[in-house]
């Protein structure tokens, strides 16, 4: 079956060009229709430049740029005309399937919440992001959207994430932990001491708190915690990967062994870096809004945007929104969860 | 001129071994009064099977032992005879000048709020971490004393880890940074918003928001920042650590030239990990109780502990606890800064 993406033109650090040459590779891979949304000039001299078919492509202008650090909320009300805002428009008048962005974060989560509206029953988006583990893949959640998040907030993250994780990654009954500072019941916040009472008493598989530590061991298909704390632990792990990287690199410069061990070293840490990045596992999904919007790694390369791509068509194929409506209203409308949330 | 200083000899993984080990260590190289408090014939088994005489050290027993995954708050309460409530009361009692603890970070941060109090004027204790970064030393806080801050506690903080750092390391009115998801005034939560209000208006050299990503960029001499995400920090980096470093060695030790490169490798790795271990740095002072605490990591070796002990004479030797007080009062109480918090 064909879709049809709109793809962000103006976001990324690589963008237009990187964004241009994904387009030209899910094209050609993907077999779907993709629409270009960006500046038409822009757009067109890059299609040109890598013998991209303008024919192949829709294209909508969209002649503003929401520029990375500019801040989202009015970036949002102000620009009409940008890229997201737009995409967001198509997305909702149902004139694309999924839309898909590299660009400011904060301003395709906004857009989106104010465009496209949330999921009935949600009351949060959330980000969620695949991290590699020690033995498959976690579901992160939130990454950044959210960052004063309540008990249901979080609780409707994990029931989200169970969905995602279940359709998309094929796993019957995936298990949700919270991310907390230590694995007994008691520990933390008052308001992970209220979201262990509603998860225990949800039919999630629910295993407990998750520590820090674990998050790369695997421990977890899906683990919840807010938006802050989730931003937090992701740029401390990039920080701390290329801490390391520059650190053995500047040790083994040292001796002409050293240098050799450096050839191998070399390639094995280019590889890692690239595990951990999301851009390699196709973008983040927005959980939670009326809509499939996959937000893409701010340094997207081509075959990151192709990936993000490719994820949207995944998304849309197994049908997560409405899924996501079922279940979320299903478990947040049992009587026991209600009177959890009473009290 | 020579301290009593109390070493915990029941807290620590590799206790009580590591502990008496490194407290012979400490003796030889530091020539203070090291005072062992634990379990009685524990100490003096270890003390003949690592020859160190007994006739050097002062002993006082506590037969009862907090474990590492007890929960802190009852452990304190119950067990009034453990080495760590006992060495608290020591400390109160000034029969030593300070209490050094590789044990349950929650008990050894608990008894001393309990047992000792705090600063007058102090709100709640942070436990202050040092990290190498790329161009020094940056001092963490708080990693995990206090997961509900207000914002008059990160304030203060700010004002301890100042007073720190340019008392024992020698900076000149070193810089404040409070931990964020984005560079700009505006973002973060409510409490980071008051933050900003309440750093701009003090006499502290506040340079403002910093992301995660930069905590190891050496940006920052004192990065503010809750408990709960403090401890989510540490143990992502500590995670993140450990992730690239299994699977760089797994990915080299696939052919002959790679693991001829792995013989570089490890040991640069162990060196690395060892820079970010926290008992390389002798462990890390608790902040705002009255007394000089020092809380070792678990996993301490005999090194760890004998660097802990030399953190202890430091601060004391620089009088942290009195110009804490001094400073804390001082900034607390200025009209500007009563006037912001009133609001």
């Amino acid at each position: 079956m064909s879709y049809k993406i709109g793809l962000d033109i103006s976001g990324g650090d690589y963008a237009p060009e990187a964004i241009i040459m994904g387009a030209i590779l899910a094209k050609k891979e993907l077999k779907q229709d993709i629409v270009l949304i960006g500046v038409r000039d822009e757009i067109e001299k890059q299609l040109a430049l890598h013998k991209g078919s303008a024919g192949e492509f829709n294209i909508v202008d969209a002649p503003e740029k929401i520029n990375m650090g500019e801040s989202p909320v009015s970036a949002v009300r102000r620009k009409k005309n940008s890229s997201i805002v737009v995409g967001m428009d198509l997305l909702k008048n149902k004139e694309i399937d999924a839309f898909v962005s590299c660009g400011n974060t904060g301003a395709v989560a906004g857009a989106a919440t104010l465009r496209l509206g949330l999921i009935a029953g949600v009351e949060r988006p959330g980000i969620a992001l695949l991290l590699p583990s020690k033995t498959g893949l976690s579901l992160f959640i939130d990454v950044g959207a959210n960052i004063d998040c309540k008990p249901m907030h979080l609780f409707q993250y994990g029931i989200m994430a169970s969905v995602y994780y279940n359709l998309v990654l094929n796993k019957e009954n995936p298990n949700v932990g919270l991310l907390n500072i230590g694995e007994e019941a008691s520990k933390g916040l008052g308001v992970i001491k209220d979201l262990h009472k509603l998860f225990s008493a949800s039919p999630l598989n629910f295993v407990g708190n998750v520590e820090a530590k674990e998050i790369f061991a695997g421990k977890c298909d899906c683990i919840v915690c807010d938006g802050f704390v989730g931003n937090v632990a992701l740029k401390v792990a990039e920080g701390s990967v290329e801490t390391v990287a520059r650190f053995l690199m500047e040790a083994m410069k040292k001796g002409i062994l050293g240098k050799l061990g450096l050839l191998f070293l070399l390639p094995n840490l280019k590889k890692f870096k690239r595990k951990l990045d999301y851009a390699e596992y196709g973008g983040a999904p927005l959980l939670g809004v009326d809509g499939v919007v996959i937000i893409g790694h701010g340094r997207s390369n081509a075959l990151a945007v192709k990936n993000a791509v490719k994820v949207a068509v995944r998304e849309l194929s197994r049908d997560v929104t409405k899924a996501i409506n079922r279940r979320v209203n299903e478990i947040c409308q049992d009587s026991r969860i209600r009177q959890i949330l009473t009290v």
